[in-house]
Parts: C-alpha cells; structure tokens; sequence
C-alpha cells in the first residue's frame, strides 16, 4: 500500500514560454525504456513478485524503497511536461512533434516516448533471480542517466533543465545503490564503471546545488516504518565525490507543486472551466468543507 | 510523493495447489485492458494532468486518492499470481497459457494480460476535460467489474477467489464514486446503472465479508494530510445497499503480505538461495541490524 | 452484407492548397483510439456479436444501422485527407509530420492515428453486455467529439472543417442515440451530461447549416427492410435544442466524390497514369461498356 | 456509403458442442494478417484512395465491389466464432487457448488472430499505384487461401468446415479477379498460378456444393447502381474449370442468420436476460411496433 | 553459419551537411515493411524453414544467396544513416522528425522505419510453400522498389541517393529472380510486371553507373563453396535491357567503409574518446598487435 | 558483407517425436527478448553505428564478430523448432501453444517468442556509447543464459536439450566477452559475476561435450581476413575452470544440416512436393547442374 502526498520532491518552475517540441521530447524520460515509467514498475514488479524477502530484506527493503521514489520521478516528468505545453496555442500546434499531447491529452502528459509510441510492460524485467535483476537494474539506470543528458542537451526550456538536473542526481544514487548491492553479493567493484556515461555529474550547472546539498549520498527509506535495512547495502563511498552514503528516514521535504492554469480550447478542465469551478464551490459549501 | 507501506490491503490464502492457467488469467486483472494497472495509471496520470486543481479540488482529491488506492490493487494482484504459480514445476509446464511466467518470471506476475501481451500506454485516458475523464473513469471501471467476475468464474483457487472478491467491493466503491462525482456536476442520476455488470455484489460469496464490514460505503483518503475534500463529492447513499456513504481517513489497516518461498529451479532468487540469504545476513551484522 | 453507394454522405472542397501536416492530424479521426475506424468497428463487431437479437431488437438494429453509417465516416475522413494531400510534392516533404503518408501511400490516407502507428483491435470493445456495451458507446462517442473539436481547432484547412462540422453533428446523433438507449434500458438521465465535451455544437460555423438541415435529430437505418424497430430507442427531444427526434428511411441522398487527379511522382494510379488509362479505355470498349 | 442488409452470404449450421480452441484458430480468418479484416480493409483504403477513377474506373469498380463483399466475409467468420463459442463454459474455459473471447467478449468474436493478438492497420496496403495495389491483392488471396485451407485442417467443427467451405470459393473468384486485371494491365499470364496453394479446390468436399452451383464464376456488384464497369476486367475462362466467369447484379441472396442465444454466465446481453427483453419489448409496444 | 567480411558492397560518400530529417525517412528502408531488414529476414528464415532443400536446390540455394547479399543492404542503409547523421548537432534537433536518433541512439541507425516504430517479426512470411514464398518475394521486392524510389525523390543528400541508386540495381536483381523462379516453376510470364513500378531504372542517374557496369544481370553467390545452383533459376535475359543474366562466384568486391568520426555530445564511442582510445592503444601493445 | 556457408555450427538429432508445445517454448530463444534475434541484431546494429572503430578496434572487432557468430545461432534454433514440429499432425494442432507455426508458418520457425509475439526492433540497443553499450551486452548474455537454462528445463526434446547445451556453452563465452570488455576498459572485476545465473555451467550435461572440447575458451574470429584484434580483449582465464581464453582464426567446422522433409499437409514445399521436384531437376539438367 501507499500514502500519496501532494508535493513534488524538487522544485520546477513555473509556466514561461511554451515549447511543445521540447516536451515531446521529455516524454522520452517518462515513457522511453529507460524513462521513469520503466524505473518505477521494474523495482515495483521486482518487489512484488520477491521471493525469500525475509531472508533477502537488505534487497527486498532496497528495490521496494527505490520503487516508492520512482513514483515521485513519473511525477515530476509528467509535471514538467505540462509545464513547458502550458501556454500553447492548439491552432499553431498542427506541425510539433506530437499532437496527441492535444488531441488525445489536455496539453499534458501522455504514457507515451519522444517518438509519440506508448510505454509497455516489455519494459518490466522481473526474473525473480536477485543478482540478474540487480544486473537489470545498473545497467536500466546506466540507459536513464544516458537519455537524460541528452534530454537535457536537447532541451533548454528552464523546466527540463530542473527536471534533468534534479533526475541526473537522483538516477545516480540509484545505479549506484544498484551497483553496491551487487558488489555486497559479489565481491565484483562495479564503482569503477562510474560515471556512466563518463561526464562528471557536477559539470551540469542544474546539479551543482543538488550536489551541494548532499542529494547524491543520501537514500531515503520513503516509508515510515518499513525498508529499514537498506543501510546494510547503502554504505561506504561515493564514487565520485568521495563522500559516505546515507540512509535518511523518511522522504524529502518536497514542495507544493504549481497549479497548472485552465487550457479551455482544448476543454482542461472545461470549455468553461468557471462554471464547474462553482459547481466545485457549492459541493464544497454544503459538506461543510472551507 | 508517496510513502510505501509493507502491508497488503487484504488477506491472502497462502500458497496451496499451484494454477498456472489460473495465473495466466488473472494477470487480465492486472495488465488487461480494464486491469489495475489501467485504473492505477489512468487515475494517476489524471491527477498530474489536472488543471485548476485548487478550484476543482474535490475533484482532484477523489481521482488522486482513489490512484492512491489503485497501487494496492496492482500489489494485490501481483501476490495472488505469484501464490497461484508457487510450488509449479517448470518441467511440466510446457503447455501452460503463459511460458513466460517461468521464462521470463520467476514463477511470479508479469506486466501481462491472460493472452500474454503487455499491458501499455494506450490504455491511460487523459483528456484533461473533467467530465470525459470522469465518464471515462466510470466506464472503465464496469469493465473492470465485468473482468472481475468473469476471472471470478473463471478461476476456482482460493487466492483467486479472495482476491475477486475483496477487489469487486472495492472497485464497486470506485465505480460509484466516478458516477457520483458526474451526478454532482451535471444532475444525471447515474446510479440508476448500478450495479452493472447486472449481478448484486451480494450474490459472490467471498464479497460478503468485506460488504458486511461497510468496505463497500468506505472511501479512504489515503493520505496523512491531503485529499480532504473528497467529502465533497463521496456522500448519499449507496445504490445497491442503501447505506451511507462515508470518508475515511488514511487507509485500511492491512495484513503483513505471506512471504512466497524460494522457487531454486527459476532462481528465484538463487539457484542457491540460502547462499546468498547467508550473506545478506552479514551485510546485516555489519551493518549493525539485528 | 452490404450494398455500397458511390456517394459520399456530405460535399467536401476540392483539393486546394495542400496540407501535409493537417492531414496527419486528420488522420486521428481516422485511426486513432476515437477515430472513426474505432466507431465502425466497434458497432460492427458489436452487431456481429449480439445475443438474442430477437428479444433485443430495438438495441439490435441500433447498433447495426449506426454501424453501417459510420463505414461512409471513415470514406469522408479518407477523402478528405487524400484532399490535403493532392497537389504536395514528395521532395519538399522530407520534415512533415507523417513521411508514409508519401512514402507508404499514394498521397492518400493510411489506417493510422495522428502519430504514425496503425489502427488495432485492441480499440474494439464487444463486451456482448448490451448495457456495458452502450455505456462504452457513449464513452466512446464522447472521445470521439473531443477530437473531432480539436482537429477542428489544429487545422483551418477547407476539407478539414467541412469533414469536421459534419462529423460533429453526426457523432452527436450517434452520442445521443446510446445516451437514449441506456436511458430506456435503466432510466438513467444521460441527456443532462450534453453536451460533452461542453462547448455548444452550433457554435462551431461548420455545424450550423447541418443543424440547420436537421441532421442533428435525424437517425438514418441504413438499409432498405431492415433496422426498422430503432424507433423504440430513438425517440424524444434533442437535449440541445429540444427538437423532436426522427427516424429516416434509408440513407442520406448524398453527393458524387470528387475525383482525385493522379500524382505521378508517387505514382499513383502510375507513373505514367495516361498509359494505363488508355488500357482500361480499349478494356472497356472491348466490353461493349460505354 | 453502404446499405447493410441482415442476411448472410451462406448457410451456417446452428450451434453444437462448442469448441473454444477451434474458435480461436477461425480468429485467424477474421483478425490475421491474411483474415478477413484484411481483405475487406485493404480493397476499402484502395477504393478511398483511388486517384484517377473516372479514367481507370473498370479497376476502381473491382476493387470496390470487391471491398463490399469482404464485409460479409468478416460477417461470416464472426458468427463463426460466436456459434462455436455458443454452449462453452466459462467455468471449464480456463486452459483454453484464447480466454479474452470469455472475459473480454461474451463468448463472441474478437479483433484478434489465432495466437490472440489484435489485427493492426499495419496490414493495409494502399500504395495508390494500381499494379502494385493488384499485385499486392493477389498475393494477399493467395495468403489467404493458405490460412483458409489449413483451418479447414486444423478445426473439424462443422461451422469451421462450412465457413472455410465458402469462403474458399469466393476467395478463390477474388484471387483470379486480381490475376485478371493484372493480366489485362500487363500480359502476363497469371492463370498459371492456378490454383495456389496447388490443391484443387474440388477436392475440398464443403467446397463443392458451392462449385456446382457456380459460384466460382461470378463476381457480384455488391450495388444496386454502381461499379457497372468490372466485366471490363472480369471475363474470360476459370484456370481450374474452364467456365467462364460472369458478373452478378447486386448481390447473393443470402439466408437470415440464427439468433445467438444468451450466455448469461458471461452477461450476454446480460446477467438476467428476460428482464431486459421484457423492457425492450416495451419500449417496441409504446412504440407502436409489433 | 556465415563469414563477415569487413566491406560495404558499393562506395558512400563521406559525411557532408548533416540531414537528421533525411535520415529519418531513409528509416523506412531498414525497418520498414518493405526495408532490407524484411529482405533480409524474409529470405533467411525462409532458408531456414526449407523443407525437401536437397530435391530443390536450384530454389533453396536462390532464397539462401539473396538473403546473404542482403545483410550487405541492412549495413548500407545503417551507414547511410549514420552518415547523414554526422555533425548534426543534438542541441538544435529538439523539432527533427526522430529524435530518438540523437536519445536513444548515438547519431546512428535505429531499427525502426520512417515513423519511428520498430521492425517487427510479423514482417517475416515464411509458409514453407515455395511457390508462395516466391509469390510473396516478387511482391515484396516490388513494394522495396517503390520505397526506394520515394526515398530517392523525397532526400537528396548524396549519401541517400547513392544508396538508393545502388539497391534499386540490386532489388532489381531480387525482384527479377524471383520472378524467374516462379516463372521455372509456373510457365508464368512475370517478366511482363517489369519494371514495377512501371519507371525505368535508367531514369535514375544515380542507377546509370551500375547499370553500366552490369550490375543489374548478375547474382551472385555469396558463399565460397554453397548455392551452386542458383543457375538453374537465374538465367534468361533482363526484361529492361535484354541482356543476359549471368551467376557470379563469391562477392563484389566492395569497399572498406567510412570510419564515421566520433559524436562527443552523444557520447559516441565516449564523452572523452580519446582517453578510451589510449586504453584500447595500451590493449592492442600488451596483446602484441600493431 | 557476409559470406554463407551451408552448415550448422553444432550437430541437432534428426527428426523424433514431434513436439510443437516445446517448440512453441524454443521460440523464446529466438525471437525472445532475449533471444538469438536480440544478441544477432544487438551487435549488428552496434557494429554498423560505431564511431572511431579505427582507434577503438579490438571493441569494434570484437563486437562485429561476435555478432557473425549469432548468424549461426539464430540458424541452431530455427533448426530446432523446425525438427520439434516435424511429423507433427496439423488435424491434431488446434490446443497447441502456438497454431501459428501451423498456419502461418510451414511446420517451422516463426520470428516471435514464447507467447507467439513478433521480435521488434524495439530490443535492439545501440547507444554509440562504448561502455554502455558493452554493459548492456553482459547484461543480454546474462538474460539470455537464464532463458536458455529455463527452456532447457521445460522441453525435454533431444533436439531442444541439443540445442541449449551448446548455447550456453557458446553465449557464456560471449558474456564473458563483454565482461572482458568492460574490466579491460575500467578496471572492473566483472568476472567475479559469474556463473550468471549461479548455477555451474558443467552441471548440465549437454553442456560437457562442449566444454571438454574447449569450446568454452575459444573466441572465433568468423572472417577471413578482418576481426583480427579481438585478442587484445579477449584474454586471461576463464572465471568458472581457470582456462586460458584463445581466438581462432575463421569458424567452427560444423556440420551440414538435416534435410527437414516434406509436409505436404501444410503445403510445404508444396501439396505435391514430387511436382516441383520434378521441375526442379528438370531445370538442374537443363542448366547442365549434376
């Protein structure tokens, strides 16, 4: 089960100039094979479907805390996107990339990749054998981290760049807990493989202060009482800074996410958003709810 | 964000007589057309495409925790296939529906249907227009019902049976509550259409429980501090039963899921298992947890 | 079986500048998930499927006379598409949104959606449930208004708001017809949910010598002796404009197509269309046809 | 635009002892690369896309005439699937081949082919130049003759046998249709093609019937008024019998179809069947229909 | 089995002005329906699945050798693309047609078609009836022909129209030999379909130089000691020159390929391919190659 | 460029009891994700996008040739397939796993998996990125090995056991290749991930053979002339019996196939194979073949 909370994990700023373009291709990191789409359901399906947690829990508690912070990851993405397709117009938008982003969706997120072709459960490995899914897992946050810079040098839009310098950081602590957790069953030193791709994180200006805060060493339990051995995986040092790794109690801060502003030529939420507004009002009004 | 919580949301019957068919059909609850899958992803992207959240909040506030709920779902499903397939032999399951359940799997759910196709993308609705998403979100959920009964009738082993009959009461409340957040923005009485599929909910047995505790009038905030003006929308009566309508807060309270056992011949998850369970524990030691 | 008719059900412009881009959006109304290759098929196989069609009759001819209109809705959507394509040149369309409509097509149409992928079953919904059935119909209606609105709205080219002001009346009485229907069968007030999504039909400049015309109350049966019991169903009032609603005999009179001229550098009829004229001219004459 | 009569082409024997398996391998014939949908929708993209057909109107005739009666083939093939469905219990159905016929359908056809999966717009081809479109045709019947003929094998279930029966002679006159107007486009003598796959077609003993009443030899308008103009391609001697071919007006006349009976396990129409019948019957009644 | 050989059959030019739109559609000749990747499966699998090879050799050593000169085509086109992709740069591609060339590739061929969705198996026809392999390869080698030929009109980078010259001459070649193997074994004149798409092939000019050389009458063999007995099948004379067709030993001679230059920004080979290359320096002295 | 040579790389039994439920299952090694199609087109693909092979040799010989060698591996399992189902009956076919082998195919290999779905393009992963794309190889190797153990346990056909036990032999070395790759590359241990799944390669007994020959140490070249620096990588000792790792020069002898026979029942080659054979020898004699 889950407890949702209704913050972002970062920061994203708020709506400026539109870039439909831009957000066709930022769906790569939500519905891509390596978008945040496949991040979040591999470590959920593997957690589902493990076998032995009890004997297991360090890697049990590890892919099951991770999957809890891939949800806010499909969040921010799908956030980001609306961002930049806020303030589009749908006359001038016959020749982007994707139109469904107004024809299917309401200037919004599609379950979708940068090719407008939709995320599928073949993007889900589960073998149920630990070290091959470990094995999995470094190598899909090796292919993320990969299209994520690229996304980000493909994309200038002040929304993307928070998103991708945010994810960059994030996505590292991940493969690298995936790569620690193989070398704890193996003995094999995967931190040598690190970075991958071999651009040091802290050349990109949008991770500095994400650095700077620490974000790169810490992995949070993303639970109040449960996944609390993943201490016994998450340890040692980072492979780039040089820093301990972290355990943190709980989840991030976050933040209260913008409220995306009524699009009504493509009717989200209405044709006449003031009117079910009203409606909303006097709902509200008669359960007693200020 | 979200918070995991290591609990189910309902009881399963341990591992018993191993389903393989079985199994192939019930993944249709999970990565079909009207699966959880689909009820968790519609409902979540909804809430991240929701424009003029804050007018709108009622409405927000149902599709964001009823998604909440829906992560459950798909965990309950999972664990019920991965108890249908425990104790199978690989050897002897060369003619079984889906091979790759052992090939692909570990004898646990895959991110499939009951023909062995993934579930995708195009199944997520997400128009942004309040209204269309709420019709659709209340048709999808009678093809739920629909797909529930049927692997109901289909499927005779117990966790089957106690997983139809928990998710039939529970998707019954999400049914009811898409049809009354339409009847409060519009005044059509869609309850008239309840139930539908035709059959009371009382008639299958394993719905009994669950009905007679009021699970089918309960609607959970799920959440520690948001979602609270679902009451706005969740209240009157129920159409089958006549009882009123109430929030909840948080969630249900849940068991502690059965923890499915080494299946050493899929490595799942070793060929050895209790060698690598040996070393977890000494990560565990040496990280100081008992 | 059918009998075809050479006629389209409306006049659409001669080709006219040509459009690339609009008709890759066109092609949404075509094959994409509310397109009308879903509309067709899903009322035919719905047909084919149907279960005591004796007792059931009024329901029964509905969706078969409905069925047989929406086969001249994918001709007008094909058409129109082949219209903004006439008169492109295949070396200036290198960066168009949608290349096979060049390189697999004869400038023509292509069963495929707004983002290049192909029509699939999967959009066919047969439930066999005739209350399920018109619940998704209606659903399905509403998708469909939804993106005919936006199409409209994405692309001012001539033949694309004839096909769309058509269609918009037209899919309305289709909306209204299952909204109707399932009004009879439960009692069930669907028509406070019209218009959906909630813009005024007559506001859009296309629809209105439709509406003027009537069409927007009239069901046609699409056959010469059968499907004469819709009028159980369809009968009443127009939610929008209060009109009373009548049953046609038949099929709309409708208009000659224009006649696409050839486009030889995608050869098509040929690469040199005057030679096989000739052979089809002396075929003809050996025929004795005139 | 079409007429729709409710007759089908050929005689189909009632329901007898169900066969789901059967059911799903006739699904080829209906959703396969070389099924039914297949057919009828590559002639219809053709015929909408027909660019010159004043001029070429002998090959724009056929292939539109042609289009019309594929639709009663899908006709066909789906009440196939539906009588050989009729009787099965859903409760025995679980190691059958393709479930979703039970849990998607009530028991009916679907879009899919026999290994359950949907049929794709992908399988149009419409290139708009006309030798290729005919070239393409004839090996499309070809194909389809293959797949005919082995369900014949595959599936001993008489409605199986007297589908594949018919289908193979009007398949048969569609082949040598598209091999005639090839040869009269080109010269070359495609008749020695005949017949492909090499087994005689009278060695089929449902065949036969069919063959002596001629049916090999005419092609019917599918028309009262239109496509006049295929005798200008539809001549000369059959390659297996020597008969000349000759062109029908209008169509076959065809037998009313039986009348699915209720699965009510399934709901189809419904869980309680004569409650909706007796609402239908009504509405007929303040309808003032007898 | 097979050898490699590290060659290009024909000469690309070097990389000019980058052309990702270019690049895009020539796609479509790699993954497309009709792209060398289905000229090559096809044949292989057909190889494969060839059942009595041994009593139809001169058949079987045909499909065999033309499945092998096509592999020399997937890595044509893959260069071609490739090619036109040098120099582009990813920060300025965010509105290109594929961007999944620059995200998920590394500037480089992907193994999709012009639209970006991936090659399928279901392109793969292989019925194990010769005579409707064959059927099927003429009309696929047709269709290639076409695609060809709208590729070459759409892009005009030189990269694309080299490629394009060669493969018409060598499609042509596959076209005719399964045309004359159908005609050995039919008494079928399909030499009169020739050229179809009825253009002339000397009307290409980048066609002229190889038809000069005589490309367009030989087969070769591809193999040192196999398929011997193509001969029996390729004979005759061409349907476009009237020269004769002749079977060559071995291979062309071909090319040593273009070293396509690194792409840092993408990380192709690497963000730093200099240092890498240093440690593939230090591997080749310590292994003792120069 | 490829030279074909017309053997097997190891020996397959003949024909023996038909098994079409474990052929379905074999499928999953070809046309699986992690089938011998991915690892062919893996590296293929890999091999053509290479960027600075010249200063990157030994990785890009390594890669090429490694993919010349999956040529013969896709060859091995649709070898395999094609033995499993012969003799086989299609009268008795209709519950199989996969009717498709049937009725598409001629008793033989189909390019899809173990749920009969396509191979797509969509598995193949060619980043440009040296080391990702090397990480993403060893992971392959690494799916593929546990596939390959997992079929070997549901299919107990000689053939099949034939099949797999050579397969893992020849993929282990190839997943040792890459590990090679990458800890000359970094400095990586990798080697001590293996045996990846943990289960020893000697223990299966079809395995021994193999490895007594050492076919487990020996890298092919699989070229003439070119491949030559494989050696720089491919060196040291094996991870599971110490053995001193070695390239040879050109390829296995292997052995020359089974000639599958006919199956006139699924018209392959044809309904009367001594027909066209007698055609076949007719053209030998005429075009003076032996």
């Amino acid at each position: 089960m889950i407890l949702r909370i209704d913050r972002l994990q970062t920061e994203l700023p708020p709506p400026s100039d539109p870039d439909p373009d831009g957000a066709s291709n930022v769906q790569e990191l939500l519905g891509g094979k390596f978008g945040e789409m496949s991040t979040f359901m591999n470590y959920t399906y593997q957690s589902f479907n493990f076998r032995e947690r009890e004997k297991l829990r360090p890697f049990y508690d590890l892919v099951s805390s991770i999957a809890a912070e891939e949800f806010g990851h499909i969040e921010l993405v799908a956030h980001t996107i609306g961002t930049m397709l806020t303030g589009a117009s749908i006359g001038e938008a016959a020749a982007v990339r994707n139109t469904q982003q107004f024809i299917a969706g309401g200037q919004g997120a599609l379950c979708q990749d940068a090719n407008g072709r939709p995320w599928t459960g073949d993007n889900v490995f589960s073998s149920g054998d630990l070290i091959e899914d470990l094995t999995h897992n470094f190598f899909l946050e090796t292919g993320a981290r990969n299209n994520k810079l690229k996304v980000y040098e493909m994309t200038a839009h002040p929304a993307a760049r928070a998103l991708t310098g945010y994810l960059l950081v994030r996505g590292g602590v991940h493969q690298l807990a995936y790569a620690r957790a193989l070398e704890n069953l193996t003995g094999a030193d995967l931190r040598k493989l690190f970075p991958s791709p071999r651009i040091p994180t802290d050349k990109i200006p949008e991770c500095q202060p994400h650095i700077k805060e620490g974000s790169h060493t810490k992995l949070y339990r993303f639970s109040n009482n449960d996944y609390t051995q993943i201490a016994a995986v998450w340890n040692g040092t980072h492979p780039e800074t040089g820093d301990d790794l972290t355990v943190e109690d709980g989840l991030p801060e976050g933040v209260v996410p913008n409220d995306p502003p009524a699009e009504p030529s493509v009717f989200a939420p209405d044709y006449a958003p003031e009117e079910i507004a009203e409606i909303a009002s006097k709902l509200k009004e008669k359960a007693g709810i200020s």
